[in-house]
């Protein structure tokens, strides 16, 4: 991307010249697949959270890639290897990386790799929503919108792992039946009456957490669901909107509005409490628990039209880029 | 009020007996004078924080009241006494009270009788919200919107007591001169380049509260001139609309979105907390120090006026109810 903009106006594939053999701590990396995230497309609209950096840059924040070739001091790493593509600021979306070998783990074989593409990003936001803000407990409630996203998908799964219960509130009808498979205890569609029919479903249980991936009035009826001194958590903004809250919510019922973003969490984590998350989310996703929905597929040089795929609505799961 | 609504339709004026002749420890009280509060509005409309309770009743949050007679165990209180009416569940605004005695202070003589009938919900407010939630230091900066407000003006004269630097954004032209004389290092009027604003005229200093009574997208401005970590902190809705923020605010600069109720602020305080904080304001409105403007007084009996007057924007200052 030269500027930020609309995707298919600011963004071109360039050819570029291989990156030659890697240096004595180096591993030279192909991209096997990497998964279009929502922060990809804010990053390229340039409304993402984070600063977008010197432009022109690769755009991109998590793949899987193989190890083409490993320095000749790099001991854990060999040809063959698959391994996450994690990049400080962005820069994924290229065919072949040299990458300090330090920075790399090889993921256990035998995994479905498009699964590997997106095993941290998502699941890693999903995992540390539900703990690092509001800790819940076995038995506790959570209710999410965008539910059928994948970080909602995945937030089912680890929640239903945990024994935390999750109120899941989606945008269309048909959902449901997905959702209970996955874990969910409710599926809702949302709606004015969000509120009342919340509490029959929960049983007038207290939520304590709500987790606000559309903004917008979507968020205020999630906050209008909580339990005085809860926490609305907003971590995405699918309607391009302000999130919206009602004064009597936050004065009344003492609601808290905070933001989640993996970077700065996942750097207070520090490396012993990252290294866990990693461990965790890849056992999960290499042994098939942990999973998201692929819609599509497409090759790196069809980026525009990916990017054009990912941007639509209504989509059954994730566009990956694929070698 | 027989039931919440439209002020005009829902307020009548009602004879009723008198109270009778207080029992040993009770004094009977004479309402002097009320502020006509936006709760108050709020809470006739249906739209305040609390539950109304139940109705039919008579609001009014504060008032002055003097005693007229005290029971025969009652040893602080004498005939003649002012003292600030203060009910749990409103019930201020009728001529004559039977209230327990305890609950009773006498204030110091002398002190301006329409400034001691707002000396406590508004100051406190404005003091608690400088406090309870962001404590600030000396030299450290706030921002606040409705800044020409009676809490705002409250604010501005605490803050400046305090040594702490206020921002104040205002609606409307013409209103610097009277804020800056109050001890307001900064008057803006507010609009879409709001932040850019705050940052020249503060030097770029870091912001860490921002205290809202607007809400809507006045909302989000005020958090968009906060440095990371900030607070949002809201206390009404003088839009009638809900309080937005940018996600990217939350998300990216991890603001922080609360709400601030005197009531249950005062409840954790203690008795001795709010002893001391009563005393801290009646001593300041009592020597003038603290004041508010008053645009109107109106007889109970005129209680409909008054109300649509309170109702109007672009006031002077408070409207009071008075005997």
């Amino acid at each position: 991307m030269e500027r930020c903009g609309a995707p298919e106006e600011v963004i071109r594939v360039e050819q570029v010249g291989e990156p030659g053999a890697p240096g004595p701590h180096e591993a030279l990396v192909e991209l096997v697949a990497s998964p279009i995230h929502p922060a990809d497309l804010l990053t390229i609209m340039g409304m993402y959270a984070g600063d977008p950096g010197p432009l022109p840059k690769v755009p991109g924040k998590e793949g899987l890639g193989e190890v083409l070739a490993a320095g000749n001091l790099v001991k854990h790493l060999k040809p063959g290897d698959l391994v996450p593509v994690l990049l400080p600021g962005d820069g994924v979306w290229q065919e072949r990386h040299l990458l300090p070998a330090e920075t790399l783990v090889a993921l256990p074989p035998g995994g479905d790799l498009r699964q590997y593409a997106m095993a941290i990003a998502n699941p890693a936001t999903a995992l540390l929503m539900l703990r690092a803000v509001v800790p819940l407990k076995m038995g506790e409630w959570v209710i999410q919108n965008a539910a059928n996203s994948s970080v909602g998908q995945y937030l089912v799964q680890l929640a239903g792992k945990a024994g935390i219960r999750t109120v899941n509130v989606v945008r269309r009808e048909g959902l449901a039946e997905k959702l209970h498979h996955l874990g969910a205890d409710v599926v809702l569609v949302d709606g004015p009456d969000l509120p009342p029919r919340v509490g029959r479903a929960t049983g007038g249980a207290a939520i304590l957490l709500a987790i606000d991936a559309v903004a917008g009035e979507a968020a205020a009826r999630l906050a209008a669901c909580l339990a005085p001194g809860g926490t609305l958590l907003n971590y995405g903004m699918m309607s391009l909107k302000n999130v919206q809250v009602s004064p009597a919510h936050l004065i009344g019922n003492r609601i808290v509005v905070r933001g989640f973003w993996l970077p700065p969490v996942m750097a207070e984590l520090g490396a012993d409490g990252r290294a866990k998350v990693f461990g965790e989310l890849i056992s999960l996703v290499a042994s098939g628990v942990l999973k998201a929905e692929v819609e599509a597929t497409y090759p790196l040089d069809r980026v525009k039209e990916a990017l054009a795929h990912a941007a639509r609505g209504e989509r059954g799961g994730k566009v990956l880029l694929v070698r």
